[in-house]
């Protein structure tokens, strides 16, 4: 990922740099320190320009389609599948645009919150959909003006299906795609990126083919930026279409658009939608298996590689698109056979970066939020610097408030029944709590044999990293110290380190050892008597819910914990543990105990009142060993605290 | 120097954080990421306060006084003195005011002139004296306007000698030092520290003793800060003194002012200028040993160590001034022997600090400067920020211009005799100026016998840091790899590491190793091939006079090169390799070439034209080894190319 390109200038560019305005110092002043060094060159590029740069380094690619859900519940998992479909590397995904499905709404259901959704708690380069056929003008320029907003930046532009069977142009309104695309040039310049469809047998609506290509050449004309075609069934039927495409001076790129078929009934379906005709070969072989899922989806698979090979073996394919129809075995098994799926342990930065445009130069954040990432973009989402003194600076923007229909959405993805199970029906006092979180270190069944599989404070399992802190995070959470964030010490381990690496290989991390726990006000006044000795090492905040607050930090100082060095750069610390977030962070931090654990039970029951009383009553403490090099103290404080308890 | 104290804040103060005011949330705004962390409370502290914290916490301190020079030569000579006695720790020095040497003009010996340099490029906390009698408030306030653009933040007010023998007092005029106070209060509001003078033995022209302790309350009430005494014979005088101040008010700091004496005539015009009379005991003693300077100066050692061991013994003294009569030796013995002499070998940054107000928030510079820091703080003195992206943006003040009187004035110390011997009286080849560079680097006389303590990009003898690298210098300039800077790499030392330590104890330093030299365009031909080999872990620039530039840094990012890790802070990297401000350099490194070497030599002369082609027909050349674990690669990587030449 080091971007080492050898530039000889001449004198006259070198003078530029004194005192004449030129790219280069333009770009310099942009990378000059106190701002993000450039670590991951796609954070800055347009989609078309990523594009265009896979093409001329020949790296071949793929993106990915879903719908939008139509359950709040099937959102939770769509996000989730965001984000291990995420981790393959598509270059995009993109979100159809339903108008039955009030597609621009506020509903976590919604096209455009889906799509928001990808972009920016996932970090995903995402197109969205949008049909402009039954729309008036001030609704499209509605949509298109919140898509900015939210930070969205392609536009898939389609025409999209008539309402009524009696269709009938509109003198002044939307009638084809190629107006909205030019609405779109016309309202928001050169903003979005955009893209058509492409229909490799031609549009079924279309006086013929050759029209249609006619067609296709106006919207590009109009606009737009590259062309996914609808699905096909042999890789000449694509190729053919490519060829006249360019034989009539479209020459901007045209994606294949792939359908791995997953089931009978689902390619039935398209079939119909898209009036497409199944050759006489696939439906020979499909028919006598329609009832084997198994069967058809091995099928679907064998048949969509040997189509994509085909499309890249003849040169002029350099990306595929996949109809996934939200599913994700058939297309993640077809990636991987051709090789194109790739799971890249190096992160640009420690944590996953939001795709929204203001976000592209966040390069640090508190650690308080490791396990709940999107909370944190949520709350920061007004921010225009990142952090630039915001944390500090009380006549800005602070962080957003917590009571708010995200935190719902973005809720625990299992159901109160499932919670019950793991984190105790009946809880019977402060004992019963500890076992839970010790469960979930451990991995192991609780006493009703079912795994915890995730905490308030952590919706996915223990990270690969906190894995290494295992033994002793078990032994602390058994007596009362209830963590809920740790990192151990790092010196200097190579970037390119499948476990604790991140960032341009070539270069070194580091990190200093963190642990972030609740517990009772008996172990806080032992653990102070003993943090005395430690006082020079370590540095400690300790609040409680009414946000009495001890800490040593210096002068409210944010303390660095994960760095990193790397070749022709400056140094990058994206995590730190900052006081003045630390304190909105606690606020969270305790909410949670009231709004995810407490309110399973019943008010006035034993259990509530149990976690009520945690609540109101432990501390919230957070330690860093600032001797990175030498070996972990903290576990060696707890332990005198524990000794001087006896 | 970690300032650990331990908050324990309230609800309430908590609150601040989200959306008051307070005056914490304004310090962490100060102190959030990418501003200048907190390494060195003095840089932020005016002189009052420094002296306040000092007395709370009982470390007694101590402050020098010089007049200025009256040729350039001299002055040239008192700011290497101010750097020698500026690394004992004094609170202050301040400057005096000689009406009669046009104290306020620009000339390099006046004494405006003397503490600005004191101040901006020594980095001394300084105090510049200003007399009023017989001037106009137009000059006065013109004086104190300069000063205040200077940089310069304390004044101590005085009225001075009156010009004729029959001084009347002016109705609107100043007529004494409490005029001045009371003008500087009107005019400057707050902004200047003031000091005023006391005297011990009331002024030799009050009505009395008890009188002149008056006017001294009515300097303190019309807003003087603090106030320094005349020089005084006996500890009795001063405690006296302090004690009838105290009972009639004076609550503000006194510092005694301390006279070593160093000779029978500096004691004699002291005390005649003064009209103090000196005690018999001390009379009977110095008589005998009137022409014994040596004798004389051991006395007033004596003299002064005792009465400042009964000073500060007594309990009411903090700190003590010394009257230095621009004299070392005499001061910094009576100071060692009180053990306030403190040479700490802890540095804020790796590189000297200015004091100047503007740049209190400057931490980080481009490594080039490192031999010539006065050449960086003078080329930089009209930028607002440091650098927070000035060295890449274009349309801000840039470097200053080279040819300026500073340039002249900051010239090495070395006549051009001397000069010639180190570099040369005649040069018979290219190989004659890798001699000189040789010797430089080994510290052995030069064939003639002379050692080459300075050079035309090192004022001074080598770094003790750059002696680790001694041996691989020696052997490459012995070549024609002309070194004028390296950097060893340094993978974690303490803080307080005697040689390459810096910041706060308890941290981590680190350095990428560094080398920087002027070489021929046959070894840079030698070097690109070799080059390519190391083009992951080196980052390169080589650039000519003409501004030819061959570089593989990344996007024209800087590359960190000197970096720290301190408890409870953000990262501090105070040294770059900065590609844009490398361009701006090497016009400064070209030109001294020309500038200090060349025009040594007569035109025209063969020794001149060698240096002339030189700097013409070479390059300058830096490589960093990124990779700052391992064994420094550079030695190989010039290993390489002398073996690729052969």
């Amino acid at each position: 990922m080091v971007n080492e390109t050898q530039h000889t200038c001449s004198a006259s560019s070198s003078s530029k740099s004194d005192g004449g305005s030129s790219s280069g110092s333009e770009s310099s002043k942009d990378s000059s320190r106190c701002s993000t060094p450039v670590l991951d060159a796609d954070r800055h590029e347009r989609l078309r320009e990523k594009m265009r740069r896979r093409q001329d380094s020949g790296d071949k690619w793929f993106s990915l389609e879903f719908f939008p859900p139509r359950t709040a519940n099937a959102a939770v998992n769509l996000i989730s599948r965001f984000d291990r479909m995420g981790a393959g590397g598509p270059l995009f995904i993109d979100v159809t645009w339903h108008p039955a499905g009030d597609p621009g709404s506020d509903k976590e259901t919604s096209s455009m919150i889906i799509a928001n959704t990808a972009v920016n708690y996932c970090g995903l380069e995402t197109i969205l959909h949008m049909t402009c056929c039954n729309q008036t003008k001030d609704d499209i320029t509605g949509h298109l003006q919140k898509a900015k907003r939210l930070g969205l930046k392609n536009i898939m532009a389609l025409r999209g299906d008539p309402a009524g069977e009696e269709w009938e142009e509109e003198v002044h309104g939307f009638n084809y795609a190629v107006d909205l695309v030019k609405h779109i040039r016309n309202e928001f310049d050169d903003y979005f990126d955009i893209c058509v469809a492409g229909y490799p047998k031609g549009h079924p609506e279309a006086e013929s083919y050759e029209a249609d290509l006619r067609h296709l050449k106006e919207k590009v004309f109009a606009g737009a930026d590259f062309i996914i075609t609808q699905l096909f069934f042999r890789s000449e039927t694509f190729l053919k279409f490519m060829k006249d495409c360019q034989a009539i001076g479209i020459t901007c790129p045209i994606i294949p658009g792939i359908f791995p078929i997953q089931g009978y009934h689902s390619l039935r379906q398209l079939v119909k939608l898209s009036k497409l005709e199944v050759p006489q070969e696939i439906k020979d072989v499909i028919e006598p298996i329609k009832d084997n899922d198994a069967a058809i989806r091995n099928y679907g698979v064998e048949l969509a590689v040997s189509m994509c090979r085909e499309l890249l073996d003849s040169g002029m394919v350099h990306g595929l698109h996949f109809y996934t129809l939200n599913r994700e075995v058939a297309t993640t098994e077809v990636l991987k056979r051709l090789g194109i799926w790739k799971e890249d342990p190096r992160r640009p930065l420690p944590w996953a970066v939001s795709a929204h445009p203001k976000r592209r130069v966040e390069d640090v954040r508190p650690i308080f939020w490791a396990s709940r990432p999107k909370s944190y973009i949520y709350r920061t989402q007004e921010w225009d610097d990142f952090p630039n003194g915001r944390w500090g600076n009380s006549s800005s923007p602070a962080f957003g408030e917590l009571k708010d229909y995200y935190l719902f959405y973005l809720k625990s993805k299992s159901p109160r029944e499932e919670l019950l199970k793991m984190w105790g029906e009946e809880l019977t006092g402060e004992e019963s709590v500890f076992e839970v979180f010790t469960c979930y270190i451990t991995g192991e069944p609780n006493k009703n044999g079912h795994k915890v599989t995730c905490m308030p404070w952590n919706d996915d399992p223990l990270a690969t990293e906190t894995n290494l802190l295992k033994e002793q995070l078990e032994k602390v959470n058994r007596r009362g110290i209830l963590t809920i964030n740790s990192q151990p010490n790092i010196n200097g381990k190579p970037s390119t380190d499948p476990i604790v690496g991140w960032g341009p290989s070539g270069g070194y991390v580091f990190q200093k050892a963190y642990l972030e726990f609740f517990t009772s006000s008996e172990i806080v006044t032992a653990l102070l008597k003993v943090l005395k000795k430690y006082e020079l090492r370590v540095n400690y905040h300790i609040v409680n819910v009414k946000g009495q607050n001890i800490t040593n930090a210096p002068d409210l100082q944010p303390n660095a914990v994960t760095w990193g060095i790397f070749p022709g750069r400056e140094i990058i610390q994206p995590t730190v543990v900052d006081p003045v977030s630390f304190l909105s962070w606690k606020d969270e931090a305790f909410a949670l105990w009231i709004e995810q654990w407490a309110k399973l039970y019943e008010e006035e029951s034993p259990s509530r009142m149990i976690i009520q009383y945690i609540h109101d009553n432990y501390y919230l403490v957070n330690l860093v060993d600032n001797d990175f090099p030498l070996e972990n103290c903290l576990w060696q404080v707890v332990d005198d605290t524990f000794e001087l308890l006896n």
